[in-house]
């Protein structure tokens, strides 16, 4: 809004000359139509801040089957690292990867940050991205193939006895990937650190009750790269399917917190980690490490024998540079590859999927990664 | 080379085990080389800088045909809008914009800032998209329909007659383009606003004595997105062509400085601009614009009756979300055109075309501009 604000202003820095023709091109008109679009967006974003038991005691009245838990892991950590892969932001395309303690709780009086803005923008572009009949088409082409080989890999398991495979999903971001194979009749848990990601998908996972019962306008906080006023202005419905819709006696949970500090140790004896997950579907997630070693450590240790972990991403290291003074180690693929190999895993499946990430559809910017989709299943042995 | 230094530093903070599993890995045996080319780097560009003459009184033993003369328009401006869609920077890929005072002049003995670092980058990518055989797909696929419609424009004239005829070339960055159409025959001008491309392209233009003179790393500034250590070492040899070699009797020049300030005023009486160009190619120059109307007001009363410009970009608008209230009007591309018919062009030959700028095409990630191509013909009348 303050952006719009801005562009407003801009018009009377011009000659009166200029502002006749913007006016004749019916720019103005276009502001006040964004202005709309940011004002819906403003109240879809307030309904879903409105409820933040979450973070509280649990959440009793969850509208989800399954155990729908949130569990308050790994909060005052001091980073985020939501790979939000925010592509359409105010500049231009980075990926959002600052850090620093910015918590969405207790702050929310103030004015908010530039940083919160862009991960505000980065939830409306997730949305579309889990949750939305435009999404479908990057959705199938990332999800699938990863569906597909868990399916594979458990191909000698009737259907009925899939509820007791667990499959983990780390980074579930808007909890798509998780709810699908929840869907196909796996156990299936999803964790997630960020706030913002948090939020947005408790409120599209429990508060939903009919198909396309929000619009929003994920593409009005950039005027870059538009064809035209359309593409700016687009409407998005969600969610494209009812996100209650399980079948029963589902067992689906989203666990808050930092992977590593979740999974990573045994400090809850009553939920083991240790060789207790049959399967983990990595989607853009690994390359949020801060230390790649450590994270297939915790993959190849949590995993039972014979379990198999399914990636599919690009390297994008998310701490690569970091201003924090946090270390990082960025691998290269054939050394990431090496490392799962050293780690007891056996890869197989191997091949490039070239995917987009919350990609704008109409922009005439596009981005593709040729991200590496692999199947490593960890030796019975090891 | 502090990044690299502090991705050494960043292993001994690692457990024992995980050390000597990266050391199994190679990974320190790549930082090594990573050094080395980094300071083949280092010495390539202080080969650049140490030249600043053309700042002065002008160039006089320069070894390029032509006049390639460097006038200071410009100097003293506090912004720089060098479009160097920087894509694989070191916050990944950000569209660099940053705005404010940054003279390479005069800090050379201070610390460089990550701005400095960030435009050096650039500037190495830079050559390999203007003057390397790597580079030599990109160049085709934009630069070409750029001058296959400049000679349709002017087909009917001969070859010989060609120097009559002057073309301008906005936001030339390392002149390859505009030494293209001096190579064809035409009266070419290239015009640059950035201190980094100024310099690069005089040392290229003008100090360069044979093809594959230099060896530049451009991708060891980033680990991400990377498939193997060859991609992250590759070398490329500057420059594909001789850039002396012209045809006798060249017109070839470079001028320095704001566009809008150099073209939009008539305030040197040796040098008219009103109606004295034949054509202008734009290429991925137009969203520098602060105010667009401007910008092509400038386009339209420098060409002569009848005179063709001729553009392709995408309209990644430089000043958007600028930190430093620097106007900014941000048209889609449809009121591009219509201002464009509104100044009195006739649109023609309009289509799309996938261009990449200074992509890497070994990295994970890979980005496509929808760029927009045509042919706008002054009205002769006006």
């Amino acid at each position: 809004m303050a952006a719009n604000y801005r562009r407003r202003k801009d018009i009377y820095t011009l000659p009166k000359a200029d502002q006749d023709l913007l006016a004749r091109l019916g720019y103005k008109q276009k502001l006040d139509e964004v202005d709309k679009a940011i004002e819906a967006n403003a109240k879809f974003l307030s309904l879903i801040v409105q409820d933040p038991s979450i973070f509280g005691e649990g959440d009793e009245d969850s509208a989800l089957e399954g155990d729908g838990s949130f569990s308050p892991g790994g909060e005052g950590s001091s980073h985020s690292h939501d790979h939000s892969h925010s592509h359409e932001g105010d500049h231009g395309h980075g990926h959002t990867h600052s850090h620093g303690s910015h918590g969405s709780r207790g702050t929310r009086s103030n004015k908010p940050s530039e940083f919160d803005m862009d991960k505000l923008r980065s939830t409306l572009k997730q949305f579309v991205r889990d949750w939305s009949e435009e999404g479908k088409e990057e959705r199938e082409n990332s999800y699938k193939p990863l569906k597909d080989a868990l399916l594979e890999h458990f191909s000698s398991t009737p259907e009925a006895e899939r509820r007791q495979l667990r499959v983990l999903v780390p980074g579930a971001g808007l909890g798509r990937l998780a709810y699908d194979v929840a869907k196909l009749g796996f156990t299936c848990q999803g964790n997630e650190f960020s706030h913002y990601m948090l939020l947005a998908s408790h409120f599209i996972l429990n508060r939903t009750d009919k198909i396309k019962e929000h619009i929003i306008y994920p593409y009005v906080h950039s005027f870059s790269n538009a064809p035209n006023k359309q593409s700016i202005l687009q409407a998005i419905a969600i969610p494209d399917v009812l996100p209650s819709d399980l079948p029963p006696r589902s067992n689906f949970s989203l666990v808050a917190g930092d992977f590593e500090e979740v999974y990573g140790t045994e400090s809850d004896p009553d939920e083991p980690q240790h060789g207790k997950w049959n399967a983990i579907l990595t989607c853009f997630f690994i390359d949020t490490a801060k230390n790649i070693v450590n994270y297939l450590r915790i993959i190849h240790d949590i995993l039972a024998p014979g379990g198999v972990w399914i990636n599919l991403g690009p390297l994008l290291w998310h701490w690569e540079n970091n201003q924090t003074s946090d270390p990082s180690i960025e691998l290269d693929l054939e050394e990431v590859k090496q490392l799962a190999r050293e780690m007891g895993f056996v890869i197989s499946n191997e091949r490039t999927i070239d995917a987009t990430y919350t990609n704008n559809a109409q922009s005439m910017l596009g981005y593709t990664y040729n991200s590496r989709f692999w199947t490593a299943t960890k030796m019975s042995s090891s």
